[in-house]
C-alpha cells in the first residue's frame, strides 16, 4: 500500500549494492535503485561512501534530489565534496534549492568560488536574492528567511488570487500562509489557504484577508525569531524591513534546527567542548575541541595546588583536612553547575523574573538546606572514621559555606554575563567548576585554620 | 498598520491594570483589555496574578481563550488554578482545546475528577475521543497525536470533496495535509491544499492524491517520530493502527515541544538537576531536585577520602601528591563528562557507528594527546613549585593514565546504558563525575605508591 517504508534503512547491503554499480558505473541501475529514495536518506548514503564514489554519485543524480541532499550533510564532508564540482555543478544544485538553503550552501565556499559560482546560475533573480541575502547575519531573521513565499494585492478577487497564485505555488515547497500586500509590497496581513478555500470566488481579498498579522524585522535576531514562533506556535513568519516591505519568511522547519544546534550547544558548553563536534569527528578534531576546556581546568587545580601548599604546615596537625579537598572541590563544582544550568534555561526561556535580591535569598537557602542535609553526613562520616568531632564539624561547617558562595558565582555569573550581551551558556561547566574549584579550596583552608587555629 | 505589536510585553502597568479592574469586579473593561491578547500572551498574565485574580479571569474570559492560555501554563499553576473550577467549567475549557491537549490536560486530573469533567462535555465525539487517547502512552505516538484532521476518499472529485472538507475544516485549527482514505478509513496517501488549490474541480482525488505517504504507529515511540520528522521535515504526519486506518495526526509544533523538553531534560541531567525544575519554582522544590544528586557526589567523595587515608602513610614522604589530589579529581571529571556528552548526543542523533573497538582505539588517542598537552604542564608547573623531577614526573604520567580510564568510562557507560534500552543521559554530569572521582584517586595513589615506591 505505501510505497516508502518508514523508517527507511540504509544497511550495508544498500551500501554494497551502491558501491558495485558505481564501480561498474552503472548509471542506469544507480538511478532506478535510488529513485524513490528521500533526500534526507541519499544525504546518509553520501555520508557514509568516499568521497570519490559520493561525487560519483552527486554528479550522475538529480540537482532536485542531490542539493537537498548536500544540506543534510555535515559541513566538513559537504566541503570535501564541493571541492570535487566546478562552479558550474554547484550553481546547478543551488538553483534548485531556496534561497535560505542556497546562501548557506554557498557562503560555506571561498571568495572567488563564491563569484564564480553566482554568476554561473542560470536564474537571474534567484541570483539577485542570494546574492541581498548574502549580506545579511547568518544567525538574524535575513539569515534565516526564505525569498520564496506566495504573496496577493489586497485589491484582487478570491478568484484572480488563485489563478495569479498557481504561478507562484510552484517555487514554494509548502505554502504555509499567503501574504497579503499593498501596492508598495508592503505587508498588511495574511490568508490561510483553508481560509481561501473556503471563501465565495468573487469575494475581494481586501474584505477577506486578516489584518493581525506576526512578523519580524529582517534585523532580529535568530534565538527571537525562534521564541516568538515557539510561544505563538506558528508554523511561518514572515519577515520585513524597516519600512515594512515583505522580504521574505521563515518557516518553522528552520527553527527547529535552529533550536536543536542551540541545545546542542548549550549542553556541549555545559560539558566543556567547544561547539559542532561530533562522534564521528577525526581525533584531531575532537581533540581541539576539547583541550583547551581541560588547560581551563589545569589552570584552576593549580591554584589549587598553590593554595593547598601555602598551608602545608598543617599537614602535621591536620592531615586530614587534606584528604576532604576532593569533597570541597566536588561540593563547589556540583552546586556551582547546578545553579547555572538552572538560570542559564531560566534565561533562554526568559522566566527569570524579580529582584536580584530576592533571587540571592533564594539561592541561599537553597543550599542551607542541601549543604546542611550533606554536613550532617560528613559530620557522621567523620565519626566513623574516628575523627575529631571538631574536625567534623568544622569540615562540614567549610562545605557549606563553599556551596553558598559557589550557588551564588554559578547564579549571578550567568545572570551578569546575559546583562551584558554574551551567552551566559560559556559560564556553566568548566568555568563555573574552575572558578569554585579555587575558590572553595581558598575558603575551606582559610575557615578551618581560623576555626580550628593551627 | 499591524494591530498586534510585536513583541508584545506583559508589563508591570498591564498587570496593576488588570489587578485593579479585578477588584472593581469592572468585567467589561477586562473584556475589552483583554480582547486581542494572544492565548500565549495571557498565559503570561495568568501566570504573573495571584491565584484567586487568575481564577477570576479564567471564569470570565471566553473558553476559546482561556483553555489554550491553561495548556501554556506550569502544570504546578494550572493545577492551582483548575482546583478552583468545577468539572463543569473545566469541560467547557476542554471543549475548545484539540484532542491532544485535552488529554495532556485531563490526564493531570485524578481519576474522581477525571469522570466528572468527561461525563460534563456535551460533544460526545469530543468525550469519546478523549476517553479512548486516555489510553495511550503519554510519550508515544499515540499520546502525541490529536484526531482532529481532514480526510477525503479517494472516490470523491475534488468540487465534492472542497464542499465536505468546508465542515471538517472548522474543527481543524490548521490544515496541513488532506489525507486520503478508502472505505474501510485506511489511510491510502495525502493531498495538499497546493495539489487541491490548483487541481481541476472535476478531477477524481484518484487521480491526484500522492499515494506516498510517511506514517507513524501508534505505538511508535515520541523519540522516533521526533526523529523522523526532523529527519524528513515534515510537518505534520498520520498515525495508523496495525490494520492501517487513520486514527490521527501528529504536527510539527507538538514535536517542537517535545525536543525542547527532550534536551533540557539531558541538560538538567547533565548539570545533576532532577527533570522539570525552574528558576520560578519553590526552594523546596528546587531542594527536592538537587540534593539527590548532592548527596550522589558526596558518596564518591567520601569514597575519595577513606581511599586516601589508607596511603596516609605517604603524607609525611609525600606530602605534595596530597595537593593534587583535586586536579586528579577534575581531570577525571572533566573527561568523562565530555566523552559522555559526545556519546550521549551521538546516540541521540543516531551516528555512533562503527566498532567498539574502534571507538576505543579513537578515546585513547584523544585522550593520550590531550593528557600529554596537560602532562607537560604539569611536570613544568612541579619544577617551578620546586618538587622533585620524579614525583612531578609521576603526577603526570597517573594523570594520564586516570584520563584515558575517565574517558573510557565516560563513553562506555553510555553506550551500555543505551543498548539496555535505559536513556543514556543519566550517565552524564553526576554519575560519571563521581564514579571517575573514586576511581581517579584509587589509581592515582597505587600508581604513585608503584612508582615512588613509599
Amino acid at each position: 500500500m505505501m510505497t516508502r517504508p518508514i523508517p527507511f534503512e540504509v544497511t550495508d547491503t544498500l551500501l554494497d549494492q551502491i558501491r558495485q554499480l558505481i564501480e561498474e558505473r552503472r548509471n542506469a541501475g544507480l538511478e532506478e535503485l535510488l529513485q524513490d529514495v528521500h533526500h534526507a536518506d541519499i544525504a546518509e548514503i553520501l555520508d557514509a561512501l568516499n568521497t570519490e564514489e559520493a561525487t560519483y554519485l552527486v554528479k550522475l543524480l538529480d540537482s532536485e534530489k542531490t542539493s537537498e541532499a548536500l544540506m543534510e550533510l555535515d559541513e566538513d564532508v559537504r566541503e570535501r565534496l564541493l571541492d570535487n564540482l566546478t562552479a558550474k555543478e554547484i550553481a546547478s544544485e543551488l538553483e534548485e534549492l531556496d534561497t535560505d538553503d542556497a546562501v548557506d550552501f554557498i557562503s560555506e565556499l571561498d571568495d572567488e568560488m563564491q563569484r564564480k559560482v553566482i554568476s554561473a546560475i542560470e536564474d537571474e533573480e534567484h541570483a539577485r536574492d542570494i546574492v541581498e541575502m548574502l549580506m545579511y547575519d547568518e544567525d538574524s531573521a535575513g539569515g534565516l528567511m526564505a525569498k520564496e513565499l506566495v504573496k496577493v494585492r489586497e485589491t484582487w478577487t478570491v478568484a484572480g488570487c488563485v489563478r495569479k497564485m498557481r504561478a507562484q505555488a510552484q517555487n514554494v515547497t509548502r505554502v504555509h500562509s499567503v501574504y497579503v500586500v499593498d501596492a508598495q509590497d508592503r505587508l498588511i496581513g495574511r490568508l490561510s489557504l483553508k481560509d481561501l478555500l473556503t471563501a465565495d470566488a468573487k469575494s475581494r481579498i481586501a474584505d477577506i484577508y486578516i489584518a493581525n498579522v506576526d512578523h519580524v524585522n529582517v534585523k532580529d535576531k535568530g534565538e527571537e525569531v525562534a521564541r516568538l514562533m515557539q510561544k505563538y506556535d506558528l508554523e511561518a513568519i514572515p519577515v520585513t524591513n524597516d519600512a515594512g516591505t515583505l522580504l521574505g519568511r521563515i518557516t518553522i522547519d528552520d527553527i527547529v534546527d535552529f533550536i536543536r544546534d542551540e541545545a546542542d550547544r548549550d549542553y556541549q558548553m555545559a560539558a566543556g567542548i567547544s561547539e559542532d563536534v561530533e562522534a564521528d569527528d577525526s581525533v584531531l578534531r575532537i581533540v581541539r575541541a576539547r583541550l583547551p576546556w581541560l588547560l581551563l581546568g589545569l589552570v584552576g587545580s593549580l591554584c589549587a595546588v598553590y593554595i593547598m601548599q601555602g598551608f602545608g604546615g598543617a599537614l602535621t596537625s591536620h592531615p586530614e583536612l587534606f584528604f576532604f579537598t576532593p569533597l570541597i572541590a566536588a561540593m563547589a563544582g556540583n552546586v556551582g553547575v547546578q545553579s547555572s544550568a538552572i538560570i542559564v534555561q531560566g534565561l533562554v526561556n526568559d522566566n527569570v523574573k524579580g529582584s536580584l535580591f530576592l533571587r540571592m535569598v533564594k539561592e541561599i537557602s537553597i543550599n542551607l538546606i542541601n549543604g546542611a542535609a550533606v554536613g550532617i553526613l560528613v559530620i557522621a562520616f567523620a565519626a566513623m572514621i574516628s575523627l575529631e568531632t571538631m574536625v567534623g564539624l568544622t569540615i562540614a561547617i567549610a562545605m557549606l559555606c563553599v556551596m553558598i558562595v559557589a550557588s551564588l558565582i554559578g547564579t549571578f555569573v550567568p545572570i551578569i554575563l546575559h546583562k551584558r550581551g554574551i551567552d551566559p551558556a560559556i559560564a556553566t561547566g568548566p568555568f563555573i567548576t574552575t572558578s569554585n574549584d579555587i575558590f572553595g579550596i581558598f575558603l575551606f583552608f582559610h575557615l578551618a585554620k581560623w576555626i580550628l587555629g593551627f
